[in-house]
């Protein structure tokens, strides 16, 4: 008997363990064109905090009661769909559950990289999508420009690292902790700040880059948005990838240098990735490059049994992943 | 004796009058290439503010113990250069005192349009020009979008209303107090907001504008940055011109709904008016075509006497005026 995790009340802040419920869900035969898919692989991202509230947003909110869904990698067990056969290996949206049934059409086979399945749910999937379109195209980042990112050992942060370094950029990137640091470091960052460390934000970016950044690639809001803006020099853009401090919180944003837009011309642009799926050709391009080339390190934090799943995508909220949070069936 | 108005000590939060000084300045021989202006109408803007603090900015400090300066309109009374004849009426920067003396080249002659001297420091000089370029270029406001302008009192605000709905966009306007927001609704405004009266302004916006807005022009900050947060339709664009809410207070400015950034995608870029001096013509072009066609309305609050022009800076930042706050000498 297939099973999902329920969204079983909206949580308020942050969610907790019985805001979920793992509950069989009823076998169901194929309908012409779809598929069955045994998943191997599930992602939980920040982003789905926001789809257990009751608002409207650029994703729908997950309906109270039923199962929820997210990025997964599996196995095609079952096909009504010339589509796909038995046997192929998919990416497709029906996760948060050990067996999907979806049409074929919104499945993907996996890209025909040399990567493990469940590196297209991180850094050749969404995640790292979102760090390349994000950093070239929104900030528009230019070899030779100074990029600070934060939450750079996270799955999208620690891809802006690599790619920025890949092509030629001062990186900075902030992590938690002197572990995280470290890894941020070997990734190839100029300078780390560890937001858990001496200082604040906004002082420890102003040593780090004593000449102000040209980019921010923001995963996080709060004070290391307001560190960037202290920072920013002449024309520097920002790209708004999320904001994780306030998912659960809820209190407003203070920001003491905002005004620094006006003399410094700062442009701050929001985006989601999904906006970009047009040219996900390129960006497999340059990935499948630069893993040739040795470019792009990856780290995964993994959390095993469908059972765990909350626990994981907890997880990204006090800061337990290193890299791409997944979970293994 | 010429006189001019000096900063005497760097104000800590709002300024007071002890802040400044009138004192007589030397009298000055011309050297070669200079003009004698006798000024007849004088500038206060809110962005001297900035310049009485002792950090770098986009212009640089005022000196302490020294003279001012600042937008002024006057009349030649003496000239060593061949490009300017005495009689010829001028813009310049040396302001805040009756009679200056400056290169010729640093001084513009009136342009061609049958306008008062005075409105080439408001509608016709840089607040008109801040509100044509940051509205129409940098915020990209099409018509047929939906507009919020805050200050839409004020020299650069009411000036942003009306080339709004000359260009044939739907405006919200807001301003403190009733008979700011009657003379907002005589520009044209669609509707508008005050400030001061009941309910918060991220209410009223939602109020005003239930579809949301697709452009927002920021001369304020704070709660109205806010509201244009929360209110901000898909792809909406902020130009940021101004944050007076904060100029004095240094305080922190809190968002509660900075995030709708990301999934609204919208664009926040901050600008200065000297960036688009070279599109100049384009500018005084549109403008002579609408006043001709009777749609600007302009309105001056008017301080007689260089002896009042601290009461007429400070009077920026408690809402005196009503359109351009001039100084008559």
């Amino acid at each position: 008997m297939a099973r999902a995790w329920h969204l079983e009340r909206r949580p308020d802040g942050m969610p907790t363990a019985d805001d979920f419920a793992l509950r069989d869900i009823p076998a169901t035969a194929l309908a012409d064109g779809q598929v069955r898919v045994r998943n191997l692989w599930l992602s939980v991202d920040p982003y789905m905090r926001g789809r257990m509230n009751d608002a409207k947003s650029y994703a729908a909110p997950f309906a109270l009661g039923e199962p929820m869904g997210g990025g997964a990698v599996g196995e095609v067990i079952e096909s009504r769909s010339d589509m796909l056969a038995v046997g192929d290996r998919v990416l497709h949206m029906g996760g948060w559950r050990d067996e999907a049934v979806l049409p074929a059409r919104e499945a993907q086979k996996l890209p025909a990289i040399d990567a493990p399945a469940q590196a297209f749910l991180g850094q050749l999937g969404m995640p790292g999508m979102t760090a390349y379109f994000g950093l070239l195209h929104v900030a528009e980042a230019k070899p030779g420009e100074t990029v600070f990112v934060s939450a750079a050992a996270g799955a999208v942060g620690s891809t802006v690292v690599q790619i920025a370094k890949a092509k030629g950029m001062t990186v900075i990137g902030s992590a938690g902790g002197a572990a995280k640091c470290d890894w941020v470091r070997s990734l190839g960052a100029d300078q780390v700040i560890d937001y858990k460390g001496e200082g604040s934000v906004a002082r420890q970016l102003s040593a780090a880059a004593p000449e102000g950044i040209d980019v921010y690639f923001d995963n996080v809001g709060g004070d290391h948005l307001d560190a960037a803006f202290a920072t920013a020099r002449q024309g520097a853009r920002f790209a708004i990838c999320g904001m994780i401090d306030i998912y659960n919180s809820g209190a407003p944003t203070q920001l003491r240098y905002i005004a620094r837009t006006i003399a410094a011309r700062i442009r701050m642009q929001g985006f989601l990735v999904s906006d970009w799926m047009g040219q996900a050709p390129a960006f497999y391009a340059d990935m499948a490059t630069w893993m040739a080339e040795g470019k792009l390190q990856r780290q995964e934090t993994v959390v095993e049994g469908l059972e765990h799943m909350p626990e994981a995508f907890l997880g990204l909220f006090s800061g337990r992943n290193t890299g791409k949070m997944l979970v293994k069936l």
